[in-house]
């Protein structure tokens, strides 16, 4: 097989999508995708448990691909850094040229209660691949839960106002307007009013001179 | 009927996870809640569309629940203060006595893997509701959207570990555990070094003068 023909993997994906789109989930059997992608039932089920699944093969790699980018996010970063370096290496990498087919993968996902609660699931293997990259340099239990699930908050926000747009501004600009706004939110025990303990802090420094 | 007789739904509610805890979710026909209970099938489907909806049922109220302790949330409160005032009430109303249940509850969801779904599907439930609370209390789009679901992830990691334990801590001081570990994680660009950021601006001041 050349080098530029996709494999039998994202043939069978693409053709789902596309019948999904056409004629619904509930609608599309695995033959029908199987035909339209040029490949035999038997091949469909070397990848897939059944076209459900089709809809969620990145999950696999979602484990492997979070444990190697937090072990290579540089280890002078805090936990928020590792977050943003991951979250931008994945939406300047893996994401480029994806809007359109994500946009479509989403709205067969909507149509469909089953298949929303399985993309629930889906977080909630991001969420536990990023709590065990935040164990693994070094952080307390609580703190690497609380963070793994912010930062599947900030990647699923983002995600979604990516694809409610037409593609204009890139994820990693908007994964970036995500993390701005947790500081106002969370900044500080009074938080809403991000800005006034330094103030504080300043106007004490100058009156103490 | 008398003022302290559980009701119907409590009742099937009570049968269907002993039920499930002894014999197994899959094992358990709706029949045999209904028997356990002493009442019929039919008051049974009255009360839930399956055995599933069972463990399930607090999620109907979720939506106006929160609703309500938003609204009722000090006006002055900031966006993790209104969090923080909520989370609370429901842990020190809601949630008392309900250690041993909720442990259980949680075990039965634990090993079947389309319940698992279900829960996500109701901790999705719960941020939208929180979301909608935000925008009515003026919360811009994306703000709404992230503190909702830190909101659900301050409350679901507390749960868990409230569940972890014996009882012995109660709920709504894991719950302040919780919030307090948001400000080092996320306090400032510079998270895990808190103070940087006001040193900063005093000093700029102090240099200007």
């Amino acid at each position: 097989m050349s080098r530029w023909r996709p494999d039998a993997r994202e043939r069978l994906e693409r053709a789902a999508l596309e019948l999904f789109t056409e004629a619904g989930f509930a609608e599309t059997t695995v033959p029908q995708i199987t035909a339209r992608a040029g490949l035999t039932t038997r091949t469909f089920f070397r990848y897939f448990a059944d076209k459900r699944e089709v809809l969620f093969a990145a999950e696999q790699e979602l484990p492997d691909l979070v444990a190697s980018l937090m072990a290579q996010a540089p280890p002078g970063l805090d936990v928020l850094g590792v977050t943003a370096w991951g979250l931008d290496r994945v939406a300047t990498t893996r994401f480029v040229g994806l809007h359109e087919h994500l946009r479509a993968r989403r709205a067969v996902i909507r149509g469909d209660n089953s298949l929303q609660e399985r993309e629930l699931q889906k977080l909630s293997v991001l969420t536990g691949a990023i709590e065990a990259g935040f164990l693994d340099r070094g952080l307390d239990g609580l703190s690497a839960a609380l963070a793994a699930r912010i930062a599947t908050a900030v990647f699923d926000v983002s995600l979604d106002r990516w694809l409610d747009q037409d593609g204009e501004q890139p994820l990693a600009q908007l994964l970036h307007e995500s993390f701005e706004r947790l500081h106002p939110l969370i900044g500080d025990p009074t938080a809403g009013t991000g800005a006034q303990p330094c103030q504080a802090a300043a106007v004490s420094v100058a009156k103490s001179r």
